[in-house]
């Protein structure tokens, strides 16, 4: 069976509605998705790619269009929200300790929640103590877990294997090991493809 | 009757897309489109905007995609063709006279038929004559008329209306003239829309 990874980075709008839709759409489709949280802020710094600072009627578009999709979809937001996080580097850290530990999923789905709906930008401490109080996990073990040597290195490892599948955005869907999607708006295209591996296009 | 508007640059490369499908979908919606050619370059410029420049990744990603989109589309092209293109305000100028005199559908769709099939980039003197010869028009009567300063100052106007707007972004749409779309991955959700306003959403 063709692998199926769903790269993201806590932080992007647009990810959001694949965290909300993605189990519902690969289960439908028999596809079984590894969630690989990774740093699009790292890669997008090295290649100069700034897709809305100074670029107001980028970003201006790109609330409006965010409330649309959600609408189509039938998700619930309430934007704009706070933006860039101040903390993404710890609120996608604790990705990859959740990741190593079987509980990325929900933490992840938890943030955004907490960050498209109530308005509390997540990696930031309010936002970090709703997660950990649904999903039953310490605040001071794994915020103190974050900031370790040995969880830096995890990050910075998915970030090159991103690097190396060309990885430059996030959402983005990396079928079969090599063949790469971004954008929520790709997903069914990635699904697409997955199918056409599997039971031939 | 809500106005629909394709805003448009001959240069972008998914906007090829657009061109192809958009006559069949927005006559299968009952939408008369308002073809509307301008320079997306000099907006991105404006707003510092380099989608591909200096990030090999993200343009080599942009021509798989293009190429599968393209595929699942059933549209033909023959991709990468050479980008960015040399006379791109030329072939844009161009469109601004073809939009005076009444043929600018059958230019644009001619002047990306010759660059993404037939290697001929949009602009240079071999893809407008061939365009030129296809659409009974003279190479030097209209190439001659895209250097005067009225064609100049049209283009430039055009533009500035694409600005206040707030477009970014080839191809573009506009509803009832607010409600902005950005990419050929939004036509559907610009055709949702204006017929949520004509019959009720």
């Amino acid at each position: 069976m063709p692998s199926f990874d769903f790269w993201f980075s806590i932080g992007s709008t647009y990810s959001f509605l694949t965290v909300h839709r993605i189990d519902a759409e690969s289960m439908a489709a028999g596809i079984d998705v590894r969630w690989r949280p990774f740093s699009v802020r790292a890669l997008m710094q090295e290649m100069n790619n700034i897709p809305f600072a100074g670029k107001p009627a980028k970003e201006q578009y790109m609330w409006r269009d965010l409330q649309r999709r959600a609408e189509r979809l039938g998700i619930a937001l309430d934007v704009p929200v706070a933006y860039p996080l101040s903390h993404f580097d710890r609120a996608n850290r604790i990705a990859i300790i959740a990741s190593q530990e079987g509980w990325c999923e929900s933490y992840v789905k938890a943030a955004y929640r907490y960050w498209m709906l109530e308005g509390m930008p997540a990696g930031d401490e309010p936002n970090l103590r709703a997660c950990f109080e649904d999903l039953d996990q310490s605040y001071e073990r794994v915020v103190e877990l974050a900031d370790t040597a040995e969880i830096d290195a995890a990050y910075r490892d998915a970030t090159a294997a991103a690097r190396a599948l060309g990885i430059f955005g996030s959402p983005s869907f990396v079928v079969n090991g090599t063949e790469l999607f971004w954008g929520d708006d790709r997903l069914e295209d990635a699904i697409g493809y997955w199918q056409d591996l599997e039971y031939g296009g």
